[in-house]
């Protein structure tokens, strides 16, 4: 299956820092193994360009390389291709500074951030509103998905745009953050309208 | 956040049989934990009335049924709340037979059966169709998810419905289980349009 869609210049950084815990606490949390598979998976489906694993510490740098890499180019890359396909955009890095100068040196612009969150912000917009300005390309757009419990405020507070949280029916609200990614792009990318 | 939304008459079973393995041989998958976790919240946020976990075997039925036990009312109900309310729907079965006949019970109808499949057939439908089927509310329905390397073909041949597969960009349709219900829940469920 094949199509002619139009690729949106965005991309996705999955944020282990600065993250909140349980208490509201600012901290690091742990990158786990299936959170960078899903995520690669569904930013592989939605044709992002590049999905970023942002963490300060340098054993998790290894064990994602070290995982990518099995996945990529040892046995799982025939073991398994759909895997090796999904990995293919995913990249590992130290802050998102790091990963704004790469974007920027690739494309030359800064990209605007986008970030989904459960409260309301002067820049939040709905999804009808994502979705036209990524098709209008102004871009690159980078969006940023909290691990733990959620981005720390400050980088919230400091995106160019916010998006909605996924609202169900009746009020829950608490989807992992690899389904709710899944919702989001699907409702900024898919095809249909 | 509430809202008046009609709640669709829609269960959803996660089938551990019969579904394929990596040969293609008709197999009974392993329960695993984090997909009865993911995919309860998913539910719970779009309002599914139960989600059945289907598997004839013993030991994993106690496995669900010690697991959420533990989250409903145990320890774990006080540690993480939103995970209690996501498993208050989520019951564990031998098999499809058992799911058809407890909601038959409950609603005096068989429930019409919906499966997401890759490939086409006669009674394929588009999400605005499974959209609009739903609302008029002709339910019960059930969506079966395969797991493993999906549904034994006979189980999907028999669906009264079979919607497309999640179509993202360039072709790579790879999701994980728990990722596609949610982006098909958001499709048929999601309050906006």
């Amino acid at each position: 299956m094949t199509d002619d869609s139009p690729r949106a210049d965005l991309y996705v950084a999955l944020m282990h820092f600065p993250v909140l815990n349980k208490e509201g606490d600012i901290v690091t949390s742990s990158v786990t193994t299936l959170d960078v598979h899903d995520l690669s998976r569904i930013c592989r489906t939605y044709a992002v360009k590049t999905f970023y694993i942002v963490t300060p510490l340098e054993a998790q740098h290894q064990l994602v390389d070290r995982m990518v890499r099995h996945w990529k180019t040892g046995f799982g890359s025939t073991y398994n291709p759909t895997r090796k396909e999904a990995l293919t955009g995913t990249v590992v890095k130290k802050n998102l500074d790091e990963v704004m100068k790469e974007i920027e040196q690739g494309s030359g612009r800064l990209p605007k951030t986008l970030i989904p969150d459960t409260r309301s912000f002067p820049q939040s917009v709905s999804y009808e509103e994502g979705r036209q300005l990524l098709k209008e390309g102004e871009g690159p757009f980078i969006m940023l998905l909290g691990t733990g419990w959620g981005l720390e405020r400050n980088t919230v507070e400091r995106a160019d745009y916010i998006l909605a949280p996924i609202d169900g029916i009746n009020g829950y609200n608490h989807l992992r953050v690899r389904a709710a990614a899944a919702v989001i792009l699907d409702r900024l990318l898919s095809k249909g309208s």
